[in-house]
């Protein structure tokens, strides 16, 4: 399912005072110089890397030594997921190189990466994410330093030809790895349970290796400062490297760059200069106030408070604007339009009424923090009007759960917008969960960002043991699966699911996964 | 047939002066910016570009208006073959660049060439020889500078992938022609002939093109300093660009590095500082005395000759060194020994000693320059010595031709090196030639390097008219058939062959290719 907005009418408003203050907040990046801890090769190279007992292992210094010919290739492995520059120290031996070395690169974030062909790659997203190069070095020796950065933990170099005169030798290959952030920053989590530890230490090390000028949605793809995205990066942040900068400087980028009625994009790119995407994703857009709000409750920052609480307000008015006389948020479920989950076929149009009660609340709450009484007094009625509205239109009596679109869909994500959008009280929400878990709709999550929402909605309605239960069931089993950061996609009942057509594409660190560490150190660590 | 040369025991000798003074001759390019003249498309895209009434022509101009969409393809064609570097001036158009742009391209010095894939080549030579590059560019617009120097006339760009929101603009392409002389500085041939006319600016052409730091063998591929090549380019040289320092930089360059006992190696690197290549070609090292004495009686440049005189000679010793007690050269035609000629089934004995008593003829000559008359005796005894055992040894009397090998072999190369050593009176020479042409073995001629000698032996001969019809013959047809620079292989009879197993990896501007320039010039043009 290609699923892209291209918006025809798409005017940009910059506003260079909040673009001023978030380019004086751009990181230093630390950087680290990281070597290979091993050697992979197959014992039966009939096989793939996937599995296990046909990986095998060498010490990293024996690389030196080998004598590479044509077709020959090496497997590195750097020991955890790393994002960063490589640079490749190549020499010849046997006669004078008389040919150019040409190589193969492949950088790999999962070993089971190197068992696919990209050649075969046929997803609706575009090839050039697969992380690979072909290069010609026309003399030898020499410091190969690729430019371009990398997402990985497997490197896999290929001499596609040397000559019958000269080999290669490899005398060393190092990484310089990056990120705006330190793990020695973080505390490790101070509970018991070495699979919650092993969780946190996961997560964390996701949440590193997406922080860079921006917080990335995924260092392998993408790459860009995505709104959904950054809202729950920068909860798990406050939790751990506590980089308010970085946090500060997303959230005037976004404000910094409207479109046409003062919307915000749905990401933004930095590069040649910042520029918003003409992508419009409603529920994106109202999480904004959401993400404004932990900040200030964070840091107590009035004056960004001040300057951003007219974007966050401006985008709940839009997302009113669109409410039908009804006052329900029409289906467009057959567009980009609002993400809430990947996932084949889920209808949003409930979920997206949800989210602009959930949006409301909190802008409820800035505006209290603002003093702006007469806002307060329309949101808290519009607030009413809405959770009315969307009980009359959604609420199935007979079923007990929320239906979506005129196809009266029951999806896990409905239920859980509904819950947090606290559309029922407490305790009928509580059940509302429950029975969702019980019913096992078909239309289910796909994403770890769908399940944050999950997860926050359960601990929401007091099921906090349960939470961690379906934490450590969930990212527990992507650690099982030997995650080294959290996936940007992952379906316990679908391991190979892709939203793209393709799991070769798939970003296996990925930003939105990144929450339980947030979760963890809020709500369950005993505090220090 | 593969066909390399590694030597276990190789302890080269540097002289330090020879090579500062070849250093202190390294020649400044002169660069020249190219433009397309044309974009070049199928008609039929299922048929491909051999076929000419397949090749429709668009102004270069429409170029930056062609929005580029993944798989899409454009061919440039810069009108003349190229030795330099290219930059391309690209944007994006659509929505803001969402993905890397991901390009495959390919430069080729014949248009046929782009209907091969190089994924299928498997000649015995460096596929990293194919003039092919893989590029990711993350950010656009973008000035892509390829660091690489590519051989070509055509460069075809193909869009592997951009995104379903942007599209590639290609703005401008531009080349930066690089080589140590202008056309500028040759005179056009004063011939009225229009094939001669072409067939000595084509041959110009190629010789430029192969004048860099050094006389390279071909600019795609190799792009070394042969021995055997350096003596027919500044032949072509001297009669043309004139550019005397280069053949002196180039003499020095090799006796600057000799190996072993004295050996001149066959070529030489340059890069990463000067070094000889492990390859002994007998027939190479001989002709150093005949490129020295050229170059002497072009410039009458005393030092050169001095310092030079005694590593010609040395390798004369080092031939006679060889001799069985029968006098003749033992059979080493099952190695790469002696080149004389690529082709399948060469057997080299007699044409080594040919080119033995040949190279002895120019070093008489050497040494009468020198007034070392002790040599001269010496080696006037030897040519008649060794003049007498080719005779006794090679003559089939019956068949009236030189034969070689135990298998008493029939080639053109071993008449024409026979005839050029003088092992007969002149009369007797050209009977030879005469016959062979009669005869046409079937061990033919497949390189312009052994049709060079070819020419120069019916010249030897005062068979200057049909010389003449022989070069519109064979290099008049590599014209015929398209040539913008001469070629390294052609064989009339199979103008597919190729010594690598391939034509894909062939050279289509080829150094020893350019001597028509040379014999037209200096034989057949009137004296201004």
């Amino acid at each position: 399912m290609p699923a892209v907005c291209i918006l025809d009418d798409f005017e940009v408003h910059k506003n260079e005072e909040f673009l001023k203050i978030a380019e004086e907040l751009k990181p230093e990046l630390i950087t680290t110089q990281v070597k290979p801890v091993r050697l992979l090769y197959k014992e039966n190279p009939g096989e793939g890397f996937s599995d296990k007992k046909n990986v095998k292992e060498e010490e990293p210094s024996l690389l030196s030594g080998k004598v590479l010919k044509k077709d020959d290739r090496v497997v590195l492995d750097f020991g955890d997921h790393q994002v960063g520059y490589v640079t490749l120290d190549l020499a010849s031996t046997g006669s004078h190189q008389d040919a150019p070395l040409y190589l193969y690169l492949r950088f790999a974030e999962r070993i089971e990466e190197l068992d696919s062909d990209p050649a075969e790659y046929n997803g609706w997203i575009s090839k050039s994410w697969l992380q690979q190069e072909h290069i010609h070095v026309d003399v030898l020796p020499a410091r190969l330093e690729l430019p371009r950065r990398y997402a990985f933990r497997y490197m896999e170099i290929n001499v596609i030809d040397v000559s019958m005169k000269f080999s290669l030798v490899i005398n060393d290959v190092t990484l310089k790895a990056v990120s705006a952030v330190s793990q020695d920053d973080v505390e490790p989590l101070a509970m018991d349970d070495p699979l919650l530890q092993r969780i946190d230490r996961v997560a964390t090390r996701t949440l590193q290796n997406c922080m860079q000028d921006v917080f990335e949605d995924g260092p392998k793809r993408d790459r860009r400062l995505w709104l959904g995205d950054l809202r729950l990066q920068a909860r798990a942040n406050y939790q751990t490297f506590k980089n308010y900068d970085m946090a500060k400087r997303c959230l005037y980028l976004f404000a910094g760059m409207t479109f046409n009625e003062g919307k915000l994009a749905a990401c933004l790119f930095l590069d040649p200069e910042p520029e918003p995407d003409d992508t419009y994703l409603f529920d994106y857009a109202l999480l904004f106030g959401s993400a404004l709000l932990d900040y200030y409750e964070e840091t107590k920052d009035e004056k960004t408070l001040k300057d951003l609480y007219p974007v966050a307000m401006r985008q709940i008015e839009i997302g009113l604007d669109y409410l039908t006389e009804d006052n329900i948020v029409p289906d467009h479920s057959d567009e980009f339009w609002c993400f809430v989950d990947w996932g084949d076929g889920l209808n949003s149009q409930a979920a997206s009424l949800a989210i602009l009660i959930y949006s409301i609340r909190y802008g409820i709450r800035l505006a209290k923090y603002m003093g702006d009484t007469d806002r307060i007094d329309l949101l808290q009625k519009k607030e009413e009007e809405l959770k009315k509205s969307a009980v009359e239109h959604f609420w199935d009596e007979e079923q007990q759960m929320f239906v979506s679109g005129e196809e009266r869909q029951i999806s896990w994500a409905t239920q859980i917008w509904m819950i947090l959008a606290r559309v029922f009280p407490k305790e009928k929400n509580r059940e509302l969960i429950l029975r969702t878990i019980e019913v096992n709709p078909r239309i289910r999550m796909v994403t770890p960002y769908m399940y944050h929402h999950y997860i926050d909605a359960l601990i929401r309605s007091d099921e906090k043991e349960r939470a961690l239960n379906e934490m450590k069931r969930y990212w527990g089993e992507m650690v099982h699966d030997g995650a080294d950061t959290f996936w940007e996609v992952y379906n316990p009942y679908n391991k190979y699911e892709s939203p793209y057509g393709s799991v070769m594409i798939n970003s296996y660190c990925h930003a939105w996964s990144c929450t339980p560490t947030y979760f963890l150190r809020k709500f369950y660590e005993e505090k220090k």
